[in-house]
Order: C-alpha cells, then sequence, then structure tokens
C-alpha cells in the first residue's frame, strides 16, 4: 500500500463505545479535522499527507493535540489559525512548530 | 510530556460526525482496543506504548486495521488471536509481524 509520509491525528474525542464527548471535541476539533483535509487537499499532498481523528489522547487539559506522525511530535491548544503553520512549516519545511509543543 | 516509544492505532470507523459505523467496527475492532490495552497493562508498558482508536484509514476492505507508529508499519485482518504476536514480537521485541502487513 501506498504509505504516508506524514500522518496527522487529531483527537476529535471519539469513545470506543461511539459518544464523541470531550474537550478537544468541544474546541472545534472537528473544524481542525476538515480544515487539515482543505489544506491537504489544496497543496495536492493527498497521497503523501494522511488525516485522522482519534479518541482521546489522555492529556485533555492541554487539547485540542494534534500529533505528527513518524516525528513523534505532539502540539496541544492548536485551533484553526496554526493550520496553515503546521502545513507549511512542518509538513512541508520539516521544521518543527516549537510554540505549539507540549 | 512524556511520548510513547510505541503508539498502536486501531480503527474504530470513528465518524467526525459522532457516528461509530464502518468495517472495521463490524469486525470487533472496539474488542481489539480493549485487548490491545489490556495487554499493554499486564505487560507494564503503560508509560511507554500508547493506543488510541481512530476513525477510517480509507482502506477499509483491508480492515480491521492497526497502525503502529513511529514505524509506519501497517497491519490489516487483524483479529484476537493476532494481538499478543504483535505485542511480544513487534512491540517488545522489535520485529515486524510480516504475515500481517498490507
Amino acid at each position: 500500500m501506498n504509505k504516508p509520509k506524514y500522518h496527522i491525528f487529531v483527537c476529535t474525542s471519539s469513545r470506543i463505545n461511539g459518544q464523541q464527548k470531550g474537550f478537544c471535541h468541544s474546541k472545534n476539533s472537528v473544524g481542525l479535522v476538515e480544515s487539515f483535509m482543505e489544506e491537504v487537499q489544496d497543496k495536492g499532498l493527498g497521497g503523501e499527507v494522511f488525516i485522522t481523528n482519534t479518541g482521546c489522547f489522555g492529556i485533555c487539559e492541554k487539547g485540542p493535540i494534534v500529533v505528527v506522525y513518524p516525528d513523534n511530535v505532539w502540539y496541544g491548544s492548536v485551533s484553526e489559525d496554526d493550520i496553515e503553520e503546521i502545513m507549511e512549516q512542518h509538513i512541508e519545511g520539516g521544521k518543527v512548530v516549537e510554540r505549539l509543543l507540549i
């Protein structure tokens, strides 16, 4: 299969009991997923950058949480305003966005 | 923060609209999440191995899907019977379970 160069995971507070409820979800994390997907499409990166929503990472107080693999880079308190910077500086430029690290 | 040495993502077909519906979910992927969590606890690996449920990876026909980062290793058609092998051979032993690769 075609593996991603970068895989961005966004907590949407999706519980395994089927509920979607939690801090990240209450802070627009579904909007973050959609915006990341739009950015990936706009930049033509669909084949190499995957976006996936997740359940809780257990550090809710630092949410919304975004994790970038294979880098194992963890971002916190991510908002829509941060997405372009993450995409351009980290995903396209290879340089971690230090100010968002947790 | 304490970052994982291994992060295991299991598709539970958790959609961003709050629904939990799809191939992986229909094939006991919630049970897989729970079993991985139990294995991690039993082996005392809670601090270094994280388990997270996710939304769809878009390769449903190969599900249930399990992805191991930072290795970027993708397993398909995973069942409860495979969990001990993944945990012992890959996570503890560092050797990919070839027969489950997709």
